[in-house]
């Protein structure tokens, strides 16, 4: 499946943070989440397995009991169940994929 | 689990390929994979999902009877098992994510 950027939609989520749905199928999905500098990812959980690369800007992200400072290139990886949120330090995108596929982010 | 660009290995694959294992853990891994232009990803299959993100350059992809150009910010979804391979046109690096984790490449 080739899913081209220029045919996704970009949502607006409020407080400075928006994403587009990329390709999914199967068991992956793939999401583009863009943040304003100050824009906040609330700490939340879900069942899903959920790797995020940084594409670029700076944030400071909280995975469990551990917080850092993430540029482009670095990569996060959330188990399931595992609290985690990011505050945006410099504005920028995160590439998120999750498997299974985030059903909620589709209704 | 944080996993810092800077503390990860580019391996010269040969033929114009380099890549980097980035964060992997559970059933998810992140691949970068850097091409020079010309280089060629040879047609291929495996029993892993496959979420292919064009971080820059051009590529002719092709996934099963398919084939398309693609640039930044598109996305491939590979099917277990699909044949699918690509040429490099304009240098550029992909980020490819696996589930389960590609347990070929830690060896």
């Amino acid at each position: 499946m080739f899913t081209f950027i220029k045919d996704t939609q970009l949502e607006d989520l409020g407080a400075g943070v928006s994403r587009r749905i990329l390709a999914h199928d199967g068991k992956m999905m793939g999401v583009q989440v863009n943040f304003e500098k100050g824009a906040i990812g609330p700490m939340h959980n879900h069942p899903h397995e959920q790797l995020t690369y940084v594409l670029s800007g700076e944030f400071e992200f909280t995975i469990g009991e551990e917080t850092h400072r993430v540029t482009a290139g670095d990569t996060l990886y959330k188990e399931p169940h595992v609290m985690h949120g990011c505050v945006c330090l410099e504005a920028g995108t995160l590439l998120d994929t999750f498997t299974p596929v985030r059903e909620d982010f589709l209704k």
